[in-house]
């Protein structure tokens, strides 16, 4: 059990402490899912608003079915993402973002624009690490 | 080759467009390095003041000796991390973040305190989860 469980579950003025450093507590997990290789660019391109899954499949270049399938899963159980079967012909399954969602989707966002930004200054420290240590 | 690239080693004037979303481009390297399980929680660290590796392996619970050193060396040849021989005795390697580790290591600690802030919202999310699908 972790400190954010014992405050839900017992005493409600003893101090809720989160960590994403101690492994057992419930924001670390949260922080490795949406930090998941395929989860946290499904959440960018979800912050770009409702997508089917073939379209997301098609926005995550190089995702496979299985392992977009499986970070959706997760992000859905952490009540970040929805996913809504619209019953049309044919049915078609939609996600989208929660609040809790949008506000995650919107850090790794900016995450990705720093990158996107810095992405010569990546490319050329990685040229002389090459050069350094070989 | 990717757009990035095309427009370093080329045309000055041509567009730099860099996209997380194409498994190409060096954005999407970079972020899926600075996003790794433990890489992500080691800039944070970093961005806590100068660590020794022994410091951050007690720092980022759960990790191995293994995986923590192929993290920092992917954020070293990344430019983002600094690793210093002290020579004392007995000598020592210090850990530092440069200035582009330092924004991205603050962009990880924004997403980090609102999954601190939001762990108890993903406990009930996934309670709810169980509930629906057992």
């Amino acid at each position: 059990m972790n400190a954010h469980e014992t405050a839900e579950r017992g005493d409600p003025t003893a101090d809720l402490v989160t960590s994403v450093f101690a492994s057992a507590c419930t924001s670390r997990a949260a922080f490795e899912d949406v930090t998941g290789k395929w989860a946290s660019l499904a959440l960018i391109a979800l912050g770009e608003g409702t997508h089917r899954f073939g379209e997301l499949r098609r926005r995550v270049e190089g995702v496979s079915e299985k392992m977009l399938s499986q970070a959706l899963q997760a992000l859905e159980r952490d009540g970040m993402v929805t996913r809504t079967v619209v019953t049309a012909i044919p049915p078609r399954v939609e996600y989208d973002l929660t609040p809790l969602g949008k506000r995650v989707a919107g850090q790794l966002r900016l995450l990705a624009d720093l990158l996107e930004a810095t992405a010569g200054d990546v490319g050329k420290a990685r040229e002389a690490f090459g050069q350094r240590t070989t």
